[in-house]
């Protein structure tokens, strides 16, 4: 059941050393092709990363990237990335078994609209496999890009570090559907927004 | 099993005139709102219009837009629409029983991103409960907005017409994994791309 599978997936910053099996890693891949695009041009490019040196590389890129990030943030982000411990350490990177990056053809059209849309036909077939992620967006695509040759032509969306959770924490509260759904018109419009 | 859900789902244009349980319509947006978003903003927001007027109404300016862009596409654009027999009726606007409306709050980090996630939740859950859409995204979305009163801070991301299937045609093509997926490196590079 698609809704129960939904609901206990939750984003995952710290994994398991245990390497699972690349099969279920190809699953989740299977599973995100199915997704419908733009034209059905299938803008989508996944690429596995298991070899530690560039597994460390792209953390030293982004981590370079993040601190100056981490530095300038202020107000409810700065607020949001403190309550939830997020930092400009990226240890995920590195210590997950697996990365997988996503990009995108910038010549599709709807590109970052399908893909997105794929990523999370990947969430869930990930969660059935019991393995976890989180859909990181890396600052400074470009570096990246170049070190593992991507041509200019793809956008790097995300990066997903998979394996098996090693983080304890709940998952973050949703709203509920009637402050999300509104029937006919937006009538029901909170005064707040 | 996700997978096979993934792969029997097919975008429909072609609709039953039989209305679908609202609660199933529900229940796909309950899991779409399961998804993770940046920083937890949620921003995603559904109007679901079952009001015939108003159908009619958002069909009206969705093909006097459409019109321009078929006279104006060219290419391979327009060998695809040919090819797949699309056009700038829009039937499933005012005959599927239901439309919701997807909208994406543009205050939200990643907001385009995170909505279109939830969109892959939600068209996975909507084929478990039998019910067919196309993600379908409107070429005019000012106009629309202001029918049913959304403000604008919230971009109309798609239109997902609702409804039973009654169009038999095969689900187009996937590429091979082999053609998507790479190891470390983007080596495996084909000359043509």
């Amino acid at each position: 059941m698609i809704l129960k599978l939904a609901q206990s997936r939750k984003t995952i910053r710290k994994f398991k050393p245990e390497i699972p099996p690349l099969k279920n890693l190809l699953y989740a891949i299977e599973t995100a092709k199915e997704a419908p695009s733009g034209m059905n041009y299938q803008p989508w490019k996944f690429i596995i990363i298991n070899d530690q040196h560039i597994k460390n590389k792209i953390r030293n890129i982004c981590e370079k990237a993040e601190k100056t990030f981490y530095e300038n943030s202020k107000g409810i982000l700065k607020d949001f990335l403190l309550k939830n411990n997020i930092n400009w350490k990226k240890e995920f990177l590195s210590e997950a078994p697996y990365l997988i990056l996503v990009f995108a053809d910038r010549r599709a059209p709807f590109s970052k609209e399908s893909t997105w849309l794929s990523i999370g036909y990947m969430l869930l077939a990930l969660e059935e496999k019991k393995l976890s992620t989180v859909t990181y967006t890396p600052p400074n695509i470009k570096e990246i890009s170049e070190l593992i040759n991507v041509p200019k032509i793809f956008s790097l969306e995300a990066i997903l570090p998979i394996g098996y959770s090693d983080d304890l924490k709940e998952k973050l509260n949703r709203k509920n559907l009637n402050e999300i759904v509104f029937f006919n018109k937006f009538n029901k419009f909170d005064k707040e927004e």
